[in-house]
């Protein structure tokens, strides 16, 4: 469902022919946002709510870093590595607090389950694309 | 890439097993705010770029009509409909919008024809989603 | 601390010389999501979170569709009235729902009461541009 | 008109009667998302629009990445300073990058003189509260 691929490769500015980790990273970045805003509506959903406070406020954190990141790393003509570099770092952090206490939810509730998979794929696409740009 | 569909399978309120309309609006709409945003980008990086001011500013304003969208409709515990429906109205004419100038252009532009599809998906998907809600 | 006004007064299409409305409408709009976005977190902090539930969702509804509306009406130079005219009414429905339910909970959680406020100045603002731009 | 003292003075969860740095970083931050916007909108309405398209994509990531960290930091019970921490460099580099563009064109263009002066002030409020907390 994501139109990111076709639009790199028609993208007027495009310096190489190979984008996957970047795309990945984007779609990452897009799908995690989503789970995270969905997850944190789950939790709200929730009988014992009381107990889920500090999952809700990671994922609302989460889902708001993701979604600037994955806006940033879709303008895809920038240059400014270093603004990038210091976007992922934060959504590698978000992720990792987020997937870390949705996991640990995971064993009862399936959406914190699921949550937490979204958070993992997002940090390691992110990792991927760090490794790959050296941003300073 | 969309975790949605498994979200709403697990979310403790769940008046209903069939829920397909409202997950293709969710999947559709963030799809659509990806594509335009993406769109905006690759307008800016045409040679021609003075021809663009209205598209990229409609892809804008329809990136930022469907994020808000995706993300209200996502939180499926409430039953607001009234807010939900004006929010999908201002969807459809910002996807009608957006979608009839991206179309003008996909026919030299492939970043546009990729928009505009996007862009006629996710209106219709909110009209689908409006018809079976009565919502004002 | 808002940069809107001196934005307007300093944009290259300006086609007349009084935007009072449409800055206070922006403003407005900014304000009220960045007010929704803290209410609904101390509405998290809340001892009897259980009981603020519905609260929470309104405000992060009205915080994203205030925010999306802030950004549509910022860009001053595009004139697709339909578009704004849309936003503006699902603005006031947003405002309208969050308001009524924060100014019950006001009499006691002074948050809430701020946040009602805020709703309460959006809803006027948007109504009173909606009232000057024939839109649809 | 930013809301944002009165709610940290109204919020549940308050261990502490001085948050000067934390109001100033977020109505610094949600500023410039403010300014960056109708920068990027101004920009795109200036006749020589060619010679601006690395500004409007500055403006555009900055103002997405003070968003994010204005709504994370206004998340006032959380205490995931690792996060926060990070989003504040980030932002900080966004402001850089965006003023530095934005105070060169602002010489001849009063609205990029206008966003330099938000970025300025909002790099300026996230270094002081990212010195005041040890984040890492």
């Amino acid at each position: 469902m994501s139109y990111i691929k076709q639009m790199f490769e028609t993208h007027p500015v495009n310096p190489s022919s190979d984008h996957a980790k970047v795309i990945e990273c984007i779609t990452a970045c897009y799908s995690c946002s989503e789970a995270c805003n969905a997850c944190a509506d789950a939790c709200l959903g929730e009988k014992e709510v009381a107990k889920m406070v500090h999952c809700i406020r990671d994922c609302n954190d989460c889902a708001d870093v993701c979604l600037a990141t994955a806006r940033i790393i879709s303008r895809f003509t920038r240059t400014d590595f270093k603004l990038a570099g210091a976007q992922l770092r934060a959504c590698i952090q978000a992720c990792e607090s987020c997937g870390a206490i949705c996991s640990k939810h995971g064993q009862t509730m399936e959406h914190c389950r699921v949550c937490a998979e979204a958070c993992r794929r997002c940090a390691e696409a992110c990792q991927s694309l760090l490794a790959e740009k050296p941003t300073s």
